[in-house]
């Protein structure tokens, strides 16, 4: 696509570093560095994988940038959502580089710095679509784009090698809640400019076609609202898609119906978003959850949390008979307007049973279109390759499958495979005057959160915990006299997880006196007595021995106390 | 839909019990009782769900059925599935009542049965759809149906009271590959003798209109195998497929490729069903998978199992570069012709992002139309309704969601709701000359199956290994004198799957000295030792004190031994 490729100014060297987001979804966070000068592009958090027992968050490795914190000149972040802003309180216990971001995503981020106690004043600086920010010798613009959030952008960086180019996440909405459009004006003139490198997010980049307009749900709520005038609606939605819930609170007040909200994020998000001019609520149409009961079905709205069948989640207690002030029957009907985030479908599935069960109508994205995403699809990445006219392309924001599909639409617009690069997280891609190529890593991985705990959980642990989910647990406890070779207490035998103890007695028993064999053999024979060889012995005949009877293997702990 | 339905004949009482199958996917399972004529149609398996660690299935609780033994006549399976016949060599342990099953139903069980020993011959007898078999004041008939697996039937159970009719797993296929459609003229003809009570199965009802036919992924596997001339392809599906086999193996010999066959199961299948006639091989196509490297990868077609992302599958050893012959790179196209069953999508996604990361293509059901649901959808289960038109209806075969949809279609085709009866394993429904009723519960249940165990692991054991999974393990061990009230040993504190005790040394320190301090105080100051409370006692202290510390809740197993 670029026709005649100028040469690329021997200014020297930029240094394209992803952390997180690349070959998985979530903890997005891309550094680039132009020679001292560096800027990190968003700081998300991801959430556990099913291998991950225990776990609540996975957030990205920083050791690079805790190692280079001098020469880090801001973080800039493209929008509000957990996956790209989450890592922030953790970033700031450690380093604390100034934080631009649009107004609500700022306003988010205050919100959850309250619950984290950080050793400075964090700097949060506002910026709007438009703003240009000098950052040592780059110059950092935001560039509104469209997105399952309000004030989301595209990033150009401006460097003296030429302009980088990242999209954040978006979609082009001809048709938007808020009236703005993605700046395809401005992306266009950065085109002509010369993109030396776009980074393209690629969630949606096995989907053909466009990403329908969020106007589109609007249409449905419209239709929804229209045939089921005599039932209640409660309607699920992420809390942080400010436009849907604008749509959803239009739609009830123009049906004459109040709307009451429930779930704590929704209330935060709804506050900060009124506060900050981005939601509009007409006069007189919300009321407070607890005066539901005075209003018949037809009258009210429910907008709520528990989209992705979240557990303690307003929805999930709804379902379950187990929230404070609404209690669903047939006079009810539930919309999921949102679509289950993979891995989620069985969450969402468990609340949808037990609504059915119990005879409460519902409605979710397979039967009615209630959801749109907030990704681009193929046809909007090709617009944005074609405005933007990159000489290099940069995959980001998916899983392998998805950076592997992002890659074939750069290349059916004519972009050369050697000018695209599917990198990893830590794998730095140099560019100077002679182009673009690998060059070597740097740290970075996942550090795992689990309560208090930021990193203390490794592969040991969860290695550990998956066994012990598996099969169980066999304590053995005895306690020995080495010098006397006398087994004076046990062995005692203590298990959990492993099999239902009462019914099991003879099993037990068995085990009992294996290890009993065990420790008296080793007393009475061996030469040299050995605690750990005394351990290594009761585990392993134990564990041949459960293996035969069961075909399981629990995990065997033998404790050998020595008087 | 039933114009002037004609009275219930006084001849006795027909009682209706799902034993699994209902409000849950998986174990399917339903008792017919006439008065002391018992058959029990199909009896499948279910997998462990998510909070089920350890668990390899789940089978139904028949302790019902061993308590009236001596009134089952048959159990009737209407196909070879898993969920349909996957707990016959569980109820063979304990019952051995006569089973009936079309020639590819039996065959599939002989081979399960090699790997269980029993303590009787089982009495397998062979039926046909047509076949009539007359069961005390029952007969039971089995109808042809469309299924994604051959020799598929429903069943009709004719009672002195009237007919009932049990659809099996059923889809309407004009163009099924064995060229039999879906025996409707039959079940026109019960509709018209009248049909009492329908039971039919709920997969697909959430879907609008008809399932397309197999036929359809013969078309896409053309356009495939044309588009991939140049590429070795493999192809992913459910082994039982047969037809699915069978096309690929068709259009493999028309493009003038070589076949090779691998994975365990779908070497099974296809040596059973060529073997019963149910597949047929052009001579010289299939190859041994050893001998695949002689061939061009224009000349290889390789059907695999790993469908749904089965870890040890074999196409996730292709993946992960750990199959004996198959290694795969960009010189390959791997296809994924079945759709990830609910639960399964991120095994399957592993696979693909490992492919896509090593640059082998991959098309899956998302991209492509390479495969059909084997289910009825809403017009399916209308056209059933409509032909068969029965008095009353029980939906099966499905989640809450799944049943009330069904109940949906029911009602637009007319039957009343008092018609309609959403049943629960273990929940009876009785028919009378009066009518049908609920009439009480019996013993029902989910069995599981862990190793060599059955039913010895249950919700205790489950509940112990979540909370080892979640948070770990801290094992405290102390030698006490209670004669003397002198700590002799200890405490010991083991851990595992808590923390990385070698960075956690402070904590797993004081830790021990609250132990220590507890066990002190204990011995030097009560008035009466009790171990019971010293466990207590100490368990409770470092609970709260490891709360405080990381938030985290492990299990905490006190063992106190005395000398």
């Amino acid at each position: 696509m670029p026709k005649k490729p100028k040469k690329i100014k021997d200014m020297g060297k930029i240094r394209i570093v992803p952390l997180g987001g690349l070959g998985e979804i979530g903890k997005n966070m891309t550094v680039i560095e132009y020679e001292n000068d560096w800027v990190v592009i968003d700081c998300g958090l991801g959430f556990p994988e099913e291998d991950m027992p225990g776990i609540d968050l996975v957030i990205p490795d920083i050791s690079y940038l805790e190692a280079n914190k001098e020469k880090i000149k801001a973080v800039l972040l493209t929008h509000g959502h957990e996956d790209h802003i989450g890592a922030i309180p953790y970033l700031l216990r450690t380093i604390n580089p100034p934080i631009y971001g649009t107004p609500l995503t700022l306003g988010i981020i205050r919100n959850k710095l309250e619950e984290h106690i950080l050793p400075w004043n964090p700097e949060l600086r506002t910026v709007n679509a438009g703003t240009k920010v000098r950052l040592g010798a780059i110059t950092a613009e935001f560039i509104h784009v469209n997105h399952s959030i309000a004030d989301a952008c595209a990033i150009a960086l401006h460097t003296p090698l030429g302009i980088l180019l990242h999209t954040g996440d978006f979609k082009l909405d001809t048709s938007p809640i808020d009236g703005e459009m993605m700046d395809i004006v401005r992306l266009g003139e950065l085109g002509r400019e010369g993109v030396l490198m776009l980074l393209c997010e690629s969630t949606n980049s096995e989907r053909p076609g466009f990403t329908p307009s969020e106007k589109k749900v609007g249409a449905s709520l419209e239709s929804i609202f229209a045939t089921h005038s005599k039932k209640r609606i409660i309607i699920a939605t992420f809390s942080s898609n400010v436009h849907r819930v604008q749509q959803i609170i239009d739609t009830s007040a123009h049906h004459k119906r109040k709307v009451a909200i429930t779930g704590r994020s929704m209330l935060n998000i709804v506050k900060a978003a009124t506060e900050l001019g981005y939601m509009k609520i007409p006069a007189g149409v919300l009321v407070d959850i607890n005066e539901i009961k005075r209003y018949r079905p037809s009258e009210v709205t429910i907008i709520t949390t528990g989209s992705q069948g979240e557990p303690m989640s307003a929805l999930y207690r709804m379902a379950f008979s187990d929230h404070m002030q609404v209690s669903l029957d047939v006079n009810d009907v539930v919309v999921f307007s949102a679509s289950a985030i993979p891995g989620n479908e069985k969450l969402v599935g468990r609340i949808i049973n037990e609504l059915s069960k119990n005879n409460v109508e519902v409605l979710h994205d397979a039967v009615v279109e209630v959801h749109v995403s907030g990704h681009a699809c193929q046809e909007e990445i090709k617009l944005m390759l074609a405005l933007t006219k990159p000489r290099y392309v940069m995959p980001v924001h998916g899983e392998s499958r998805h950076l592997a599909a992002n890659r074939e639409l750069a290349r059916y617009m004519g972009i050369s495979d050697k000018n695209i690069f599917i990198s990893e997280i830590g794998k730095v891609l140099e560019i100077d005057a002679n182009g673009a190529r690998w060059n070597g890593t740097v740290t970075a991985g996942k550090v795992l959160v689990d309560g208090y705990g930021v990193g203390d959980v490794g592969n040991i642990v969860l290695r550990d915990r998956r066994h012990l989910a598996q099969d169980g647990l066999i304590v053995v406890v005895a306690t020995v006299d080495t010098e006397e070779r006398l087994l004076l207490s046990g062995p005692d035998i203590v298990s959990r997880g492993f099999v239902y103890v009462r019914e099991a007695e003879e099993l037990m028993e068995e085990a009992r006196s294996i290890a009993a064999d065990c420790l008296m053999d080793i007393l009475d024979y061996e030469a040299q007595i050995d605690r750990m060889q005394m351990k290594k012995r009761v585990k392993d005949e134990l564990t041949k021995f459960l293996y035969t009877k069961t075909k399981r293997k629990p995990m065997i702990l033998p404790v050998i106390m020595n008087v």
